[in-house]
């Protein structure tokens, strides 16, 4: 049997594998950090049964990251992510974060 | 608490949210498809937890959407797959498949 | 013998090859579609020789593509990029847009 | 005027910076880097004006770069790739490797 718990857990899921991959490898540099962020937070907002999502860019990190030409690709290390997904009654809350030098996409709580 | 199985059911979201943001858009053609099945199978199952994952696209959605060129991007409506993904000793098989004539991801099972 | 000339084509064509394939995919919406237009414009900004870029979505063709959850995925029938390379004293204008039915990326004027 | 010339330098770029926008951020392995390599291959050919295209994976700096899990992502630092386009008879030959420590695309010659 598939709960509403389960499916709940399976869309956060899906929510942080499809933003990581839609969205590392973007040229970003601490200017236009600030769009990518708000632009990550729309669409990711525009999928089904996603409630609130907040997306940082480290900025220390990303300046770490910067080439030659004054810019860094968006990769896991730099991406902070807090994602709250809905089915049902389910509430999830989901996030993205670096742990130990890697990031790592958790579950925090399921209401 | 999160159980083990809210842990399985997690990853398996993740890896077909993954898949489906990182190799929609690839330009395929008949001749093509079977090298890039080949590869994505094998790129997604370097992913932790993976026991298995077959993917299929299928060749007569293919032919429709190819333009004057001769090709195709991949795209949601082209793709099947099935996953298998274990926690500890917890498996899950999730799935990829147009219904409705719309991509859905699923969740079949969980052992 | 490679040109200026050569170098600044050449620089405005991987520009857009790069702009389309990191950013169809995304999941957009009426409500969405300005901020990932001015993040479009704001990462690519970043690349080296890029002296201006205009992006637009296509409105109607937007809502033409919006599936049974409200959002559509950009692609490239939506897309329509103005964009102005330089490489030492050359410029090159070039577009993306769609003509006949197909997004077509073009080479507009070398000054 | 937009000679033959221009427009076969013009698609080299464009086909230089769709591949590493489409593949970077692909799981990669050593046990899976070959099968990448075919489908990088396979897919680029089908693009228009493609005559030939060779992907070759660095293993030394992929092995760099596995994380704890066994894989890494593809990046510009693993990519070597060697393209030639021809548009009407101007062949262009690109590519891209490593330079400096950089990933960087460059026109090689045109014939």
């Amino acid at each position: 049997m598939i709960s509403l718990r389960d499916q709940a857990i399976f869309e956060a899921g899906i929510k942080l594998g499809a933003l990581y991959h839609q969205f590392t490898g973007t040229p970003v540099s601490p200017e236009s950090a600030d769009s990518l962020e708000r632009a990550i937070e729309e669409s990711i907002r525009n999928q089904p049964y996603v409630e609130s999502i907040k997306v940082r860019i480290d900025r220390e990190v990303l300046k770490k990251n910067i080439n030659r030409f004054g810019y860094a690709e968006l990769n896991g290390l730099m991406l902070e992510v807090e994602l709250l997904v809905k089915v049902g009654d389910v509430r999830v809350h989901a996030r993205m974060r670096v742990v130990d030098g890697y990031p790592l996409m958790s579950l925090e709580r399921v209401d």
